[in-house]
């Protein structure tokens, strides 16, 4: 890396990027960060691919005009929906979340089979789907619209939100003969319930988010040497290794300090409360930009 | 009413409004309605009172320039936080949906106390509070976000709906001597989960939504008789008559067959589908508007 610390733009629709922002922290510190959470416009989650891809367009060329050098598209949805889309608009290089996350299910799947969750757009949009094709893996793909509003509403260890995931996954580990043995979270919210999902998933179902996936897949874009990982260098975790990823981790003593600046398109007053439990520090520098929505 | 049809303009942030236009279009059938759903920025319950303001009179000009006469806003977060806006910017008479359920709760509560449900928006507003205090009713005011997404995920009959309401409302009518015997729906979206909300509270408490009561101050505005009320004039249902409010009703023989035209910001078909639930029969003539957003 170079003396010139890299300015890295990240987007999300609002909150649920800070837990990619919070890894690559960890994995590069020497860094300007500028991250884009459109507040106003979210959830991504149920609204269309045109609507989505519009939006996105618009982020990304919002943290090019301030100086991002790299972009990351620390949303599944816009990853799934928008992710050619920016590679043909953007003018420096972008990367999304789904590529890395397939990646890291690969490299631990023995069954081949893995099962994504997700928002309803990404899901319907099959992207893992494509992704783990391409890496061999068959998918099994289910949408678990509920997940985002109960985490937004802070039920990250409520006997409500097992139940719920209970019922979305019910089918996930029946089959015998073709079973997952990865469940892959599509969501950046869904690190914040990882320890109710292991929970619920059956014990030898390895627990792969793409947070950390694409915060090592930054790093060696960057050429830095990523720390030894927390659990793994794929973001897994077994029942007999499971994080308390809902907890702010001491960042680890690399040199530099990274540098902060978040955009919102609402309330910045909102962005400040809720988005520390996702960033797992306090989140200050925040600003309120209008896209023209 | 003039031989001229009224044209009226309705607006929601997304699905929600439809249920107030079901029981105007019983109400007033022979009118034209443009109803304008804001689909690509919703949810506005989350939102910040500057955001939602500025879509609303986004949505109201837009209304305005399509012909609108009247302006009917059925989305109470909307009401809520931007009602004053609306009424200063708009050319043509608005109404909302929250004095209309106040009055109708004030009708009907004998303990002058009475318990409000809706978005995390519309209640930290406090505008039911204060709508309620000028009829000299004491509010008892509960957030209970997850309700829309539960409502949105077609859970409207199922045993966590019914525990999340019993856990948002385990509260709500414990007070002996304040004890509220109202429940206000403070959501456009709620109606459909009625039944189950019967189900919830005690059996002496009446469930007030303000579709209807809207409905009611709309056809009085025009000078429209309105026929007979399905339960009652004000909307309310006790345990002994409660209605399936989530089956479509036969529309009333009345003079003059309503026309529609539908606007919305994400997708034309999403609405046609999802849409036709709310509304109770199919949704035709379904437009994609873009507002710059």
């Amino acid at each position: 890396m170079s003396a010139q610390r890299p300015v890295i733009g990240v987007f999300d629709s609002g909150f649920g990027g800070l837990t990619v922002l919070r890894e690559m922290v960890r994995l590069v510190p020497n860094a300007e960060y500028l991250y884009f959470g459109d507040t106003a416009r979210l959830p991504y989650g149920t609204k269309s691919a045109e609507t989505v891809a519009r939006y996105a367009l618009g982020a990304c060329h919002f943290l090019e005009s301030q100086g991002a050098e790299h972009l990351v598209i620390a949303c599944n949805t816009a990853t799934a929906l928008a992710m050619d889309a920016i590679t043909s608009y953007a003018h420096v290089p972008a990367i999304g979340v789904i590529d890395p996350g397939a990646a890291a299910a690969a490299a631990l799947s023995k069954t081949r089979h893995v099962a994504v969750i997700g928002t309803e757009a990404t899901i319907a949009s099959h992207a893992y789907h494509r992704a783990l094709e391409k890496l061999k893996l068959q998918a099994y793909e289910k949408a678990c619209p509920l997940l985002v509003p109960l985490v937004e509403e802070g039920w990250i260890d409520h006997p409500v939100t097992q139940q719920v995931a209970e019922i979305y996954l019910q089918d996930a580990f029946l089959h015998k003969d073709q079973r997952s043995d990865v469940l892959l979270l599509g969501c950046t919210h869904y690190p914040l319930i990882r320890p109710l999902l292991r929970k619920v998933v059956p014990s030898d179902v390895a627990i792969v988010d793409s947070a950390e996936s694409t915060a090592y897949a930054l790093a060696k874009k960057l050429g830095v040497d990523p720390p030894p990982a927390s659990a793994s260098a794929s973001g897994a975790t077994h029942a007999s290794g499971a994080r308390a990823v809902t907890a702010p981790s001491a960042p680890d003593p690399r040199p530099g300090t990274p540098g902060f600046r978040f955009f919102v398109t609402d309330s910045v007053q909102k962005f400040r409360r809720l988005g520390a439990g996702f960033l797992g520090h306090p989140v200050d520098n925040v600003e309120h930009v209008d896209l023209g929505g």
